[in-house]
C-alpha cells in the first residue's frame, strides 16, 4: 500500500499517519519526493484495504499494489482447478456444453429437452425452478417441483444438472437434488447465499453480476472458497452498458482476463448475454475462440411459448448444428468439444 | 403493446400471431402502413411483457405502452404516501435527516453517535448490524448484538431504528428490533427477500440498485407492495458508471423522475453515492433542491477509525452545521427540516 | 410513429395534436384503447423523429416504429458492399489484415514494420501520422511526414495504407497519401469531418465512438453515405463502460448485429479495445468467430519504446502467429484469412 | 510514478527497467517488500504516463502520484478565475444565467426570446447556429445567418452571445461574431478545434464529453490553456449511462470535485442533461446547491415547434418563475443570481 500525501500536509499530520499505521501492526517507511511525500507500507496490503485511510488528515490519496483476493488467484494456485461433476470434467481441456430451458415448465417437455441436449452432445442439463423476475407479475418457477422434474429428466439421460439457488433456506434442497448450484447475476453479491454455499464441497457456478467489475466478481468467489468450498466455476453473461441493442455487453475480454488473474474454469452464457436467439450462435463461437471452458445455452422445443426468456432460447435443431460448429472451432484453439 | 412487423413477414406468419394473442385472450388490430404493418393490442399490456412476443416469425419489435408497475404508481394513487415511523412522518412538508454510523461497533459509541444526531436535528437512527461487504476479509458487523445496541440508543434517545437485512432467516428479529428495514442496493433485486418484507406492514426503505433503472426500481417497489405492505419508501444512492473519480453517480435526476412517476417518499444517501466525506454537504444540499423528502447520512465521530466507511463519514460537528444549511434550502423550496 | 396520449388528455389537447401533424403534411389515425389512446401516425416516421412531439400537451411517449437510417441499411442494399482497396477486396469471404505501429515513428521503422507485417499475412498498412491524445504533453505524431513515411513504406511493400484524420482542413492531403482515410473514435460524431470525408469517394474506416449506440454509430455512417460516398467500412473498437481492468469493453455482439442491420464490412480493432498486448490474440480470435470482415492491429518491432501506445502493441513475430491462428478459425466459420 | 513488479521478475528484467529509466532522465528508488518489488520513481510523473511501461518484462502495474493536468488546476492557482464577458463576471459571487433557444431559427423570435431572457434576469444570450445533429436528416442549423441574428439580438438587448463551433475553418467567424465560443460535448476530444481556440483569447465553454471522466475533461481544459487561452469554463451536461429514462444522467457530483481540482468556473446545462422540460427547474435548484456558477438553459416562445430540442426546452414565463426560485436557493448557499 502506498499513501501519497497532499503537498501541504504537516508534520504532525504525518507523525499521526505513522501512529496509525503502527496502531493497525504495519511498518512504514516514508520517502520525500520532488512533488509529493509518500509513505510506503509494509505487510499484508489486504487489511489496509478496508481501513478508511484517506480519511486522515493529509492524505491525497492510497494506491493499493495487492489484489484483495488470495485463494481464487493464479499466484495462489498455478494448475487449473478441473472440477468433476458426476464425471463431466469441468475446466480440462474439452468445452463443456451446459443446455436446457431458461424455466422447467412441465415434466414430459424436460425430459423432452434434456434427450435433445445430449443427442445434440450436451453434457449438463440446465434448467431454473425457481426464477428471479424484475416483475412481480412474471412466471416465477415451479419451484421444489421444477427440481424434481430436473432429477426425473437427469434419471432419463444421465444428464448431471445445474440450476439456481434463490434463497439461503433452500440450500438442503439444492444439496440434494442439484449437482451444481448456479448463483445468478442478481445475487452475486448477495453474501449470505454465498457464505451458504461456501460451507459445502457442492460445486458452484457464479455468474458475474449486472455491474460487477472483474475484481469484485473475483472476491464474491474468494467468499465462496474462503469457507471451504473449492468447487467453484465463473460465469460472464453480459453487463449492464448504455447500449440498448441488447440485453446486455456481452465482455469476452473477461474470459481471458479471468483465466491468467484465477484458476477457476470460466463459462459463458450468450443467451442472458444477448437476451436474442440469433446472437446465440456467433458469441458461442466467439466465447470457445476467446477460450472458454464451457457455455450455458438455452434450448427450448418451443421457444414461442416458453414461460420465460423465450427470445433468446435457441430450437434443440439448431442446438445440434451450433455444437458441430463449435467442434471445429474448439480444434482451431486445441481444445475440444 | 404495438407489434411491429418485418417487411417481409407472409400471411401465414401474421395469422399466427393473430392465433398467438387469441390464445393470450387478447384482442389486437392490424393496421398496414407505407412501410410497416403494425398489430394493436387490445387488453391488459403488462400480460404480454411477459411474452415471448419477438420470437414469433415475421415479428420485428414489440412496443410497450403501459408501465408494467401497478401499485407503486401515481396513477394508481395522486397523494403522495405518507409513513408514520414512531410518531416521525415521511412524505410529507417535513424533510427527514436519518443519521447515524455505517456500522455499529461499540455500545457506548453507538448511544453517544444518536445523542449528537438527535442534537442536531436527525430525527432517525441509522446503523449497519449486518454489513454487506465486497471483501470476506472485511468487518461484517455485529449482526444481532449490533441491533440490541441500536434498540439501546432508541431507549436514550427516543429516535426510530433503521437497519439493513441481508438474509430472509432474520426476518423475525428485524420486525421485533427495527422501526424501518432497509434492503441495501445489492439486494434490490433479491426477490425472496422482497417477498418477505413484503408480508408484514413494517416501513421499508429499498435502495436503488447499483446498475437498476428507474423501471427495475420501480418493479421491485411493486415486489414489497403486491404482498400487501405499503409502507415503502425509495433511495437513489447513486449508480455505477464508467466514472472512477467518486465511488459512485448520485443520479439526482431520479429524486423528480420518481415523485412523478410514483406516490412514494423518495430518500438520498449522499454518503454512499460520492463514498467521500467532503461531497456529503454539497450533495445533500442539491438533494434538498431536488425535491427529496429525507436524506440518510453517515455519521461518526471518529471516521478515521470507523470499521466500515469512514472515507464518506462526517462529523457531528459537520452534520449539525449542514441540517443548518438545509433548513435554508428547503425553506427556499417550500419545504422544511 | 406511434403517439400514446395520457390517460387525462383532453379532447383540446388531442384536435391540436392533430392539427400538428396535418400542418408537418402527415396522416394520423387514432385508436382508443382500454387504458391508454393511442394515434397511430402514417407516414415517414423519419421526419417525425425530429420533432418535439413530447413537447405537446398530452402526450405521454412517443414509439418510433422505423430505423432512422437508410443507405446504410440491409432493407436498402440485401447484398455485402465490397470495397477495393488497391486491389484488397474487403467485406468479401477473405477476412483483411490491417496491422502497423500505433504512431508513425521513423522512416525506417516504418518501412520495416510494414515488411514484416507484409511477410505475416497483413494486406493494408495502419499507422497514425495525426495522433488524438488525451494530454496536450504527449507525442502528437509526425504530421504530414509521417504520412510520407507511410507512402515509402507502400512504395516498398505493395501494402496500401490507412491512416486517421482529424481536421477538415486535412482532406486534401489525405485524399492524395491515404488509400483508407479513417476516422477516429472520438471523432464519430464530429459532423462536419463527416461530411467532408463523405464528399469523395475515398474509402472511409469509420470507428465507432467511445460511449456510441448502435443506433448513433449507423447515423454517422449515413452521414457519410449521404453525401455520396459508399465506400463505408464499420469498426469496433469497444465501448466504455464500469470496467477498468481493460482500456474499453470490446462489444463483439455488434459484428453479428451490424451485419444484420447493414450491408457495410465490419472491422474490429482489439488493441485499442483492450489496451493489453495480451489480449489482442484472444480478442482477434473471438472477432473472426464472431464474424468480422478484417482487423485492425498494432504492431511494432519494439512496444517497450513505443511513442504510443506501446502497451497494446504485439511484436511482429507475435504477429504472424496470431495469423496462422486465424487461418484455422477462419476455416471454421467458412472464411479465409 | 510507483512501478509494482511481478513477484516472478527476474533480476535481468529489474536492470532493464531501472536502465529505460535513467534512459528517460529519470532517478528511481527500488524497495524489496513482503509480497513485491516496487520501484519508485523520482520526478515529473507527467513524463512517464505517456511511456508504455506495462510493456516492460517483469511489470506488474503502474500507479500514478501526480495528476496529468497542470495549468487548470488548483494546485497551480490558488484563486477562483473569474472570466469578463462584456461587463458580465462568471467565476464570481454571481451565478450567471445563459438561456436561449437550442437552434437559431428566425430573426424576430431570435430577438423576442432574447428580450424575454433579458427581462427575466439571464445575462448571456444562447444560440446555435451551427449545430451537431445524430442524423443527416435533422436540421443543421442556419450557419453564419445564424451568427448574424443572434448579433442582431445582442444589439437589441445588449446580452453577449455564446454559440457553439463545430469546425476548425470557421474560427475567424467566430472571434468576430461570439462573446463566449463554445465546444460542444461531441467536441471536447476535437483536439484541433482545442488547439485552435486556445490560440486566442476568446473566452470558451468546454462540455464534459458524453462520457468523458473528470480526468479527460479537465485534461482536454488542459488543451486550450496549454495554448495561452486562459478564459476557460467547465460545462457538466450529463453523462451517458445504462438509464434510459432521461437523455442523459446529470453528474453534479462534478460540480464541487471540479471546484475542488480545479480554479475554472463551473457551468451546468439542466436541458441536454436531462432532455425534458419538466427536469429543468429542479436540475436548475439542484446545481444552484451543489455550487455551479452558472447555468445554460433552453428558452423557446413555442417548444412543441422548435427546430432542435423542444423536448427540453422552457417558455420564458416559465423560466422567468425558474430565476425567481433559484435567487432564494443561491442566497441559502451565500450566493446570488
Amino acid at each position: 500500500m502506498i499513501i501519497v500525501l497532499k503537498p501541504e500536509a504537516t508534520e504532525p499530520e504525518i507523525e499521526h499517519i505513522m501512529d496509525r499505521l503502527q496502531e493497525l501492526g504495519l511498518k512504514s517507511h516514508i520517502s520525500h519526493g520532488q512533488e509529493r511525500t509518500i509513505i510506503g507500507v509494509i505487510g499484508d496490503d489486504r487489511i489496509l484495504q478496508n481501513q478508511p485511510l484517506t480519511a486522515l488528515p493529509g492524505v491525497e490519496s492510497v494506491l493499493a499494489i495487492l489484489a484483495p483476493w488470495k485463494l481464487v488467484s493464479r499466484e495462489f494456485q498455478k494448475d487449473n482447478t478441473v472440477i468433476d461433476v458426476g464425471g463431466v470434467k469441468i475446466g480440462g481441456k474439452k468445452i463443456v456444453m451446459m443446455a436446457g430451458p431458461c424455466a422447467v415448465e412441465r415434466l414430459e417437455l424436460t425430459v423432452d429437452i434434456a434427450q435433445e441436449v445430449k443427442a445434440a452432445g450436451g453434457s449438463i442439463l440446465r434448467g431454473g425452478a425457481y426464477k428471479p423476475r424484475s416483475s412481480p407479475y412474471s412466471f416465477q418457477g415451479l419451484g421444489r417441483e421444477g427440481l424434481d422434474y430436473l432429477l426425473e429428466a437427469k434419471k432419463k439421460t444421465g444428464l448431471p444438472v445445474i440450476s439456481e439457488i434463490l434463497d439461503t433456506r433452500d440450500i438442503e434442497l439444492f444439496l440434494e437434488k442439484a449437482d451444481i448450484i448456479q448463483i445468478g447475476a442478481r445475487n452475486m453479491q448477495n453474501f449470505e447465499l454465498l457464505k451458504e454455499v461456501g460451507a459445502y464441497d457442492k460445486p458452484v457456478l457464479l455468474k458475474r453480476g449486472m455491474s460487477a467489475t472483474i475484481k469484485e466478481f473475483l472476491l464474491s468467489a474468494e467468499y465462496i472458497m474462503s469457507r471451504g468450498n473449492r468447487n467453484v466455476m465463473l460465469c460472464e453473461r453480459g453487463i449492464r452498458t448504455f447500449e440498448t441493442q441488447y440485453r446486455n455487453t456481452l465482455d469476452l475480454a473477461a474470459v481471458p482476463t479471468l483465466k491468467e488473474l484465477s484458476h477457476l474454469p470460466v463459462i459463458v452464457d450468450p443467451s442472458h448475454a444477448t437476451g436474442k436467439w440469433n446472437l446465440v450462435a456467433p458469441m458461442s463461437r466467439a466465447a470457445v475462440a476467446a477460450g472458454a471452458d464451457g457455455l450455458l445455452i438455452e434450448v427450448h422445443s418451443n421457444p414461442e411459448c416458453a414461460l420465460c426468456d423465450g427470445e433468446e432460447s435457441i430450437k434443440p435443431s439448431k442446438f445440434k448444428d451450433l455444437v458441430q460448429d463449435l467442434k471445429k472451432i474448439a480444434e482451431a484453439v486445441g481444445r475440444e468439444v
